[in-house]
């Protein structure tokens, strides 16, 4: 067991967890032979994080800034302890260890594919340029990457806000892609289809081989705007929290059904949804582990429930791969964007 | 959708959520015709959640008696808000309606095999006849189930609380059995072997075809008894909760790593634990969703996660099966309620 290859050293406390369950980690810049230290331009909090630091703040974006500063100086990374969730970072490689096994070289531009939650961290700016609006921070600072970290590096074709969001992502397409592959012509169902993880999930569903795609959203203007992308054979609209509203605008069984709703209370929906024998994979930070395993085995539903990891391998080159391939993809994720900075 | 057949109509609040995620449920006696009322006779909380109400109360049984008396009259059901956890209760059918489709007829002694935290419940009898000091309940009062409920009539060859502990953790051996049937002699990995899911899942992987098992224990005790009943092939000893004492003592890669251990925290070493394209399969309800997701992506761990789904076709018949045909785990079932009544 290589303890350097995981981060070990970087735990300050408690003593022995890795450094993703750690309450403080070691931001220190001076790097191991194995690590490489990254000046960091961009934080991408996650989703959950952001909704949670909005809610919890009533939208006040210097309450969000300041928390966002001090949990960073607190835990020496950003690891929103509500949510247990982080995001990602962009940033230009400063100095690579000797023995790195990361690829990387100075001055490469990457974005990192671990969580912001694992990832020694350190801002010098005081958070200043964010204006707490959305949950892309531009900052500046460092970051340590481990050996067995994962970053990439970010493709010269497209703009970087847009290739960190997609990368941010890049698990749920992947995974769906390898459910869906292993089975005959299923029906995907993909609730909170018109977001990031959904409108990729959708579009790898269907490049995998469903027989039907189904995209399920909240709102009729993003039932308008999935609609008009053509991703889904179908989309419907129901609160992904209302299991019956879920199963009843579905219409039919779902084989696979993919969980993309940053919001808590969606498990019941998405297994009341799914076929016997079908697959429910939960990628939302926002699943409650017991609530899926309890809310399975009260419905007497013999599904498989993954847990949505965020590592497949290839998956950041699939998720871009998606995005450059699908426009109405693209175009989700670039409404998207537009909303965010107009806030 | 029927309604009815979940239970939607026993819902008092929030409407509309399925009766798990409620936080209040009506345990009116009367029944509708496709009901089942229930005379409790037991109670059997789960172990994640008898252990919190023990760490909170500091082991006052008195206390802890208090504290379950007064979920059940406030939620209407006995569903820990803090594991959101439950348990199952065995009681003699009282009355069945007329349309109701489980198959049970008055007189039949029962145990719920769906979770206490959807099962309407009231009790008569202040819970006097309960020390505290142990999980298992003896009360009196009713109990509703559902069309969709699941329950199994006890057998006659095997005392009621040897037959409910085991079929309270029934969905483990059953998903152990079909995730490593589905591969080609699988190394498997239990943590928590000891315990009664963890037991009855290393049997479970035997004769679904493990080449090998390996069951990892906490304690000098525990690996004594464990390896006294011959269930692994080998017994291990670490703190499920340190992932490099996990992965170190474990000594090779498992294709398949169950977890068993009713303990926060023991996500990351399972994950470690489990070779690349793997299989990590979450029994405890004390299992952190984000903490598994982020985690194996933080390892960059290429890891099949999967939530222990309670209800697998037929897993009361195979877990009774189990304890009538291995010696071993009727063994450490017997020893352990032993020492639950001796505490």
């Amino acid at each position: 067991m290589d303890v350097t290859a995981v981060g070990l050293h970087r735990v300050l406390e408690p003593a022995g967890v890795l450094p993703q369950a750690a309450r403080r980690l070691d931001p220190d810049p001076r790097i191991r032979p194995d690590e490489v230290r990254v000046r960091v331009e961009r934080l991408n909090l996650d989703a959950a994080s952001y909704r949670q630091l909005h809610t919890a703040h009533g939208g006040d974006p210097g309450a969000i800034r300041d928390e966002v500063l001090a949990i960073i100086s607190e835990r020496g990374k950003m690891h929103n302890p509500v949510t247990g969730s982080g995001g990602m970072l962009v940033g230009v490689v400063d100095e690579t260890g000797p023995r790195s096994p990361l690829g990387l070289k100075p001055g490469d531009r990457i974005a990192t594919l671990v969580s912001l939650t694992l990832t020694p961290l350190a801002v010098d700016d005081g958070l200043a340029r964010w204006d707490g609006r959305s949950e892309q921070i531009p900052t500046s600072g460092h970051a340590i990457l481990f050996a067995r970290s994962i970053a990439a590096v970010l493709p010269a074709d497209l703009p970087v806000p847009l290739a960190l969001s997609v990368m941010d992502v890049c698990g749920a397409p992947a995974l769906t892609s390898r459910v869906v592959a292993g089975l005959d012509a299923p029906v995907v169902a993909v609730l909170g289809a018109a977001g990031k993880s959904g409108s990729l999930s959708l579009a790898a569903a269907r490049r995998a081989g469903a027989a039907r795609t189904i995209g399920l959203v909240p709102t009729e203007e993003e039932e308008r705007r999935l609609a008009a992308t053509g991703l889904a054979d179908r989309v419907v609209r129901a609160d992904a929290r209302d299991p019956v509203a879920v199963a009843t605008a579905l219409g039919e069984p779902a084989d696979v059904t993919v969980v993309c709703v940053d919001v808590p209370g969606c498990e019941h929906g998405a297994i009341l949804a799914t076929a016997p024998g079908g697959t429910v994979v939960f990628f939302s930070m926002a699943t409650s582990f017991p609530a899926a395993a309890l809310g399975a085995e009260g419905l007497a539903a013999d599904v498989t429930m993954l847990v949505g990891n965020g590592y497949v391998p290839g998956h950041a080159e699939l998720a871009l791969d998606l995005i450059r391939g699908e426009p109405g993809v693209r175009a989700l994720f670039t409404a998207r964007e537009g909303r965010s900075s107009a806030e």
